[in-house]
């Protein structure tokens, strides 16, 4: 294993380990001060040893989006695991069932405006949950839902109307689950809620700078490139393009952030190029320049890499294989 | 292995090898009947599998983008590989080292529009080719470029001027490789190029389509989900999100095109959902149902996959490992 980062090839995956607890202890620290349970999203880091550590750390269990990725982490010791995701077809209830093996705990999705799963009223939930409870093998554990980054207070009354027409019909939700990392730090204030899944902190990315949840320096993925080419005065090529950073935008400028390069910018990215515009930038990466790029959006690029190096300053602490990466169904 | 399309989980990859077939022949029997020599790029498909069906049609050899993906492939047997791609880095150079073990023949890559990598004048072109004829252990081969797709003209007429220079300075190119599928059926109209790399028209996609390369029936690749949601009248949740599809937009709306439903709009991705828009569409899926997407852009579906089925009608031909997937480096 190389000891030092300067004996990486690129492109590379570094997870700065040091960066990436201190994210976990204060969520965790967060969530104790308001009595919030955490039920943390592997999604993010696909990886046993950092869901290991976030149990220790005090989270409830696991949420996993693909069956596969529960398979991985159950394999790997987790035992308390949430599967947000509708799972249909004979071949997935078979795997479910031997995952679970006893009756089988159900929450009912409720779409509270992000647009995506989840059923679109009060009157649809208590019909749901009605029918999940009068089924041989299920029982009814209550709701959950996905609130849209940075609408907690709309989201929060909806869930709050969901909740009170349950009660209502005599099927009161145990679990109430909601999450995302944009809205981590205002979990507290949807009283209702019982758990919280949060993915996204453990790195964080350039998004959830944008969106307050915490700063460059504690950001904890990066991307390792080489610049490969400098064409012109300009604009620099670099190792790393979509497959590295992914073409994931959200609704910023440039595809990532070239860490002590603050005007530079990613303007595109074909497959194995990403383009440097270095025009409103003094300082001019040299060729065989190592440089690291803050992605955009951190989930996906674990999607994208076999391994990745953890790191602590410079020193290669670990080379990881990421377990639950392409667990597509 | 499942015998049918049918009993495939989802999302997977189908490519239909029938269409593959064709689509190979279709641009060998194209490039025969012009006198050009194909390089295939293998970086969308990555299977040893097509990179040798390719030869065996009449390739001189193949293209990969990354040194990793031509370990795999000349593993696999094939024995003529270009490398379109800065080496740069001792650890790479060692590894090119053992794969070519001979005198290397550099090719001096050429800006023809791209703004990508590449010399930006025919100076710059032969100053670099000199310095490659005057360097122990290599050998001046040529030049290559990828031209900007649609511009095949402005490309032809820098290529021509680099061309002519580097004659003038007793450097004649002998290979002047270029490449693309979107200009594939003009390859002919660039006398000057000595080989062609090709690399999405074994599949085709959306985008090719847009370009008018090939029609919706030579498309061989798809992503095979599951209507997972049907939370309203109107939207449609899939199993395939930007994991399986990419981000990829490629200036196109919508992120893949919904076969059977061709006034479905893809409107957006996350990691393991995809939103499809069914309000202009008359006919709406239902929960359970099984749909083919087609993805704006083949290549990075490759990459995401593990493996991928390969069908013939229904019927599931084999299934293969994507031996060059993630070889990022």
């Amino acid at each position: 294993m190389p000891l030092t980062i300067d004996q990486l090839d690129t492109p590379c995956v570094l997870v700065d380990i040091d960066r990436a607890e201190a994210n976990l202890q204060r969520a965790q620290d967060y969530a104790d001060a308001h009595d919030i349970r955490l039920r943390p999203h592997i999604k993010t880091h696909k990886l046993p040893r950092f869901a290991t550590r976030q149990v220790a750390l005090g989270a409830i269990g696991i949420t996993c989006q693909k069956l596969g990725e529960a398979e991985v982490m159950a394999d790997a010791g987790l035992d308390d695991i949430f599967l947000p995701y509708n799972i249909i077809g004979p071949e997935k209830l078979h795997r479910l069932l031997r995952l679970n093996g006893k009756p089988l705990r159900v929450l009912v999705e409720c779409d509270t405006g992000m647009g995506r799963c989840g059923v679109q009223s009060p009157e649809e939930a208590v019909t749901l949950a009605a029918l999940i409870a009068g089924s041989r093998g299920l029982v009814f554990g209550g709701i959950m839902t996905y609130p849209p980054a940075g609408s907690p207070g709309p989201a929060r009354e909806r869930l709050g109307a969901i909740i009170a027409a349950l009660a209502d019909a005599g099927l009161p939700p145990a679990t109430v689950s909601t999450g995302g990392t944009p809205d981590l730090w205002s979990a507290h204030e949807t009283r209702a809620a019982t758990e919280y899944r949060p993915g996204t902190y453990i790195y964080l990315d350039r998004y959830q700078v944008a969106k307050g949840v915490g700063t460059l320096e504690d950001c904890a993925l990066t991307v390792l490139t080489t610049v490969v080419s400098r064409p012109t005065e300009d604009r620099a090529i670099i190792d790393a393009g979509s497959k590295a950073l992914t073409s994931d935008l959200l609704g910023m400028t440039g595809y990532g952030l070239v860490l002590g390069y603050p005007d530079a910018v990613v303007t595109g990215l074909s497959e194995e190029h990403g383009t440097i515009d270095l025009s409103a930038s003094e300082k001019k990466p040299e060729i065989g320049e190592r440089l690291r790029i803050l992605p955009n959006h951190a989930c996906p690029v674990s999607n994208l890499f076999d391994r990745v190096h953890l790191v602590s300053g410079d020193h290669v602490v670990a080379t990881e294989v990421v377990a639950a990466r392409g667990r597509v169904d």
